[in-house]
C-alpha cells in the first residue's frame, strides 16, 4: 500500500540490519504482498518454499532469510517477518487523534486530564478518574469512577470501564471491550434461589496490553483480576473473575477462562479453548484450539483435546476415531475365529 | 399478531402462487403459529407431520404444501415456509425511524448525507465518511473516517465502525457489532516481546449482508477482509483479518474464523465451529455445530467433528464411543480365552 | 477490604444465625480472603479441607462450618458461603447513582419515567417507554420505543434495547448486552438467496434476572422469547429466538442456545456449551462445559461430551481414549496369536 514515505533500499537495509543484494538506491513507496504488489513496493517471505509467491512479482524489493537467485532486489535478513512488520509500521504509523476534550463529552468531577489527551464526543468519564497524557478516549466510551487510564493508552469507541478499574500506559481496549464487569458469583439462599455476591474487587490491565473486541474482564470478587504486561487477547474472549495472566501471554478469539485461573508469562490460548475455574498453567504452555481445560498443567506443557491431555497423546488417539468401525469388526472376527478355535479345536 | 392490514385469502392465494380450497372472500388480518392463532390469523404447516399441531386451531387461514382433510380453508402452495414468511413480511414491514440528521449527532468534516438518511442522537460520524440514500445511523453508533454506508442500510445502537470500512447497500448490521478492528497480528521482536504488526487492510461488507449482535470482522492486515453479497451471519461470530467468505452463506452464532480463512458460495458454518487459519472451503460445505476444522474441505463436503472429518464418517465413530468401556472388556476376555487355548490346548 | 462500617463479632453471629466462639466485643470493619486479610476483616472457609488457609492469616474473625480449634475467633453457622456473602453485601452494598436525568440524555416522546430513576448522559430512551420507580440508565445506552424497565433495574453503559422489550423489576444487563435482536430467521426464496423472515415477536425478561457483559437474546420470530425469574447469565451467552428459560436457572459464559429451546427450572448451562434448536431440557438439567447437546434430556439428568450424553458414561469412554493406541495394539497381538493357533494348532 502507498504511503507518503520514501525510503531507500539502502536505508531500509540499516535500519533492519540487513543486507541489500543490488539497487540500493532505489526509493520503495510502500508495503504490499507479493500478488498485489506495485512498482515502489517492497514485500518479504518468511522461507524458500514461499519462492513461488514471487513469480511475476511486481515488487521493487523483498525482505528475505537468505540470498535467492531471483531478479528482484533482496534485502536479506535473520528476521524477515519482524523486518517487514516494521516497515509497515514505518510507511503506516498508528494515526491518533488530534487532543483536546470534545465540548460534547461528558466530564465528571474531580476527573484528572493530563497532556495532549484526546476525548470525543459522547465519552463518558466517572467522577474521580484520571486519564494520563496522550491517552485517547473515543467516542461512546463510558467509563466509571475512581478509574486510572494509563499514558498514551487507546480507548476505542462503544469501550465499558466499570469503576475502579486500572489501565495501564501503552494499553489498546478495542470497540466494544467491557472491563470491570461483575464476576458471576452466587450462592444459594434458603428459599433456593441465587444470591448475588457483590462483586467488591477490580480488574488491573497493565502496560501494552491489548485487549480485542467485545471481550470482556470481570472484576474479582475479593482481590484483582490481572491482565500482565505485554499480553495480547483476541476478540470476543471471556476472563472471568480473579483471573491472573502473566505477561506476555497470547489469547486467541472465543476463548474463555472460568474464576480464578492463573497463567505463567507466554501462555498461549488458542482459539475457543476454555479453561475451568481454578486451573493454573505454567510458563510457556500452548492450549491448542477447541481445547477443553479441566486440569492443571506444569510449565511447557503443549496440550488438546477435551478433557486436555499432552497433544502428542491426543494427536494419537484422535487418529485411530475413524478406524474404530474398522476395529469393532475386528473384534467380532477375532471372536467368531476363536469360537471356532474353542469348539473345533481345529478351525479348519 | 394482528396488523393493520387486511387481505383476502383469494387475494393472498394469488400473491404466493397458491390455490384457496374454500372461504376466498374471509380477511386475514395477521400472522401467528398454530398454537397461539386468533381468528383472523393465517398459520402455516411445511409438511404432513404438524398436522397435530393443527388441532383446536383458532386460525382462519393456513398455508399448506397440499390439500389435507381438514376444517380450516387451506392455501396450498409448494413452498408454504416461503410464503408464510412473505405474509409475515407484508403484515408486518420493517419499520424505519423518520429521516433526518439529529442536532445531537456529531458530524465531522467533509461527511456527505444522501437523501432521506436518519441519523440518531449520539451517533458519531468520521471526517470524510459518506452515508448514501436512505442509510439508517440509530444511536450511539460511532463511524471512523474514511468509511461508506450504502444506500438503505441500517446500522444498529452501539455499533462501531472503524476507518475507512465500507458497507454496501441494504446491509442490516445489529447492535454491538464491531467492523474493522485490528486483526490480530503480531511478531515477537528480539526481546521475546510481541511485536505489533499495524493492520493497515480495511474491510469490505457486499450488499444485502446481514451481521448479528455483537459479531466482530477485523480488518485485514495487508488488502482486505470481505464479505460477499447476500451473506447472513448471526451473534457474536468472529470473522478474523483477511478472511473472504463467499455470496449467500450462513455463519451460527459463536462461529469463528482464524485469519485469511476463504469460504465458497452458500458454505454453512454451523454455531460454536471453528476454523484455524488458512482454511479453504469450497462452495456449498456445510461445517455442522462445534466442530473444528483444521484441514480444506472441497466443494459440496459435510463436515463434522474436531478435526473435522466426512459428517458421516464421524458419526460412526461417534456412535462406538458409548461401547468403548465393552470393547475393553470384550479384549480383555478375548485375551484370556486365547491364554487359555494357547496354555491348554484345550479350553474345557 | 475496609468499609465505612463497624460491626461486632456478636451482632455478625446475630444477623448470620451464628454462634461467636470468643470475642463478640471486637468490631469487624471489612471482608477479606485468608491469605490477604488485615486486623478487622473477616474471612470465611466453608469446609475443613480449607483450614490450611488460615494458617498465618491476620483477620480478626472467621465464618465456619463447626467450631475448630485455632486461635482466630470463629463464627460457627451451618452455611458459611452464605453467611460471608451477605457480610460482603452489608459491607459493600451496589451503589446506585444519584436519582435524576441527565440534560445530555434524550429522551423520546410519551415516555413515562418513574420516581427517583437515573438516566445518564448519552442514554436514549425511544418513544412511548416506560421506566419503572428507581431504575437506573447508565451512559451511552439505546432503548427502542415501546419498552419497559421495571422497578429498580438497572442497565449498564453500552446496552441495547430492541423495541418492545421487557425488562422486569431488579433485573441488572451490563455492560454491552443486547436484548431483542432480530432472531436468526431466513428461507431461501425462488433465486436461491437467504430471504429475511422478519422477526416480529419480542423478549421478557422477568424479575430479578442478572445478564453478563456482551451476551445477546433474540426476539422471537413470532411470538416471545422468555427469560423467567431469578435466572442468572453469564457474558458472551447466545439466546436465540424463541428460548424460554425456566426459573433459577445458571448460563455460564460464551454457552449458547439455538432457536426454540425451552429450558425447565434450575438447570445449569456450563460454559462453552451448545443446544442445539428445539430442545427440551427438563428441571435441574445440569449440562458440563463445552457440551454440544443433539437432543432433549429429562428432569435431572447430568450430561457432557458431543453428542451429550450421561455424564457417568461419558467419563468412562473419555478415560478410554488415551488407550486406544494400546488397544489398536492388543488387536493385532490377537490377530498373530489367533492365526499361530488356526496354523499350528500349536503355538508353542
Amino acid at each position: 500500500m502507498p504511503s507518503q514515505k520514501e525510503i531507500s533500499i539502502s536505508a531500509i537495509a540499516d535500519s533492519v540490519g540487513g543486507r541489500a543484494t543490488k539497487n540500493p538506491e532505489i526509493l520503495i513507496t510502500g508495503v504490499s504482498q507479493p500478488e498485489t504488489a506495485k512498482p515502489g513496493d517492497i514485500v518479504f517471505i518468511s522461507k524458500k518454499k514461499f519462492l513461488p509467491r514471487l513469480e511475476g512479482c511486481e515488487a521493487s524489493a523483498v525482505l528475505v532469510d537468505c540470498e535467492y537467485d531471483i531478479e528482484i532486489p533482496q534485502i536479506v535478513t535473520p528476521n524477515p517477518s519482524l523486518a517487514f512488520a516494521q516497515l509497515v509500521n514505518e510507511f503506516h504509523p498508528l494515526k491518533k487523534p488530534k487532543p483536546g476534550v470534545s465540548p460534547k463529552a461528558e466530564i465528571g468531577e474531580n476527573v484528572q486530564i493530563g497532556k495532549d489527551v484526546s476525548i470525543s464526543a459522547f465519552a463518558y468519564i466517572g467522577d474521580h478518574t484520571v486519564v494520563e497524557d496522550g491517552a485517547v478516549v473515543m467516542s461512546n466510551v463510558s467509563v466509571g469512577e475512581y478509574c486510572r487510564i494509563g499514558s498514551d493508552s487507546v480507548l476505542h469507541p462503544n469501550v465499558t470501564l466499570y469503576p475502579e478499574t486500572e489501565i495501564g500506559a501503552h494499553v489498546t481496549l478495542h470497540a466494544g471491550v467491557v472491563i470491570g464487569a461483575d464476576g458471576f458469583g452466587y450462592t444459594l439462599d434458603k428459599t433456593g434461589r441465587h444470591y448475588k455476591i457483590n462483586q467488591i474487587g477490580k480488574v488491573v490491565i497493565e502496560d501494552h496490553v491489548e485487549i480485542g473486541a467485545n471481550t470482556c474482564v470481570d472484576r474479582a470478587g475479593l482481590g484483582m483480576t490481572v491482565i500482565k504486561q505485554g499480553t495480547k487477547i483476541d476478540n470476543l474472549v471471556q476472563i472471568a473473575h480473579n483471573c491472573e495472566i502473566g505477561e506476555n501471554s497470547i489469547l486467541v478469539a472465543q476463548s474463555g477462562l472460568a474464576g480464578s485461573c492463573t497463567l505463567g508469562r507466554y501462555t498461549v490460548i488458542a482459539g475457543q479453548s476454555g479453561l475451568v475455574d481454578h486451573i493454573t498453567l505454567g510458563d510457556h504452555v500452548t492450549v491448542a484450539a477447541k481445547t477443553g481445560v479441566a486440569k492443571s498443567f506444569p510449565a511447557g506443557s503443549t496440550i488438546s483435546g477435551f478433557p486436555a491431555t499432552d497433544a502428542s497423546v491426543w494427536r494419537k488417539y484422535v487418529a485411530i476415531f475413524p478406524k474404530l468401525p474398522d476395529l469393532i469388526r475386528k473384534i467380532r472376527n477375532l471372536e467368531s475365529r476363536l469360537n471356532n478355535v474353542e469348539n473345533n479345536k481345529n478351525p479348519e
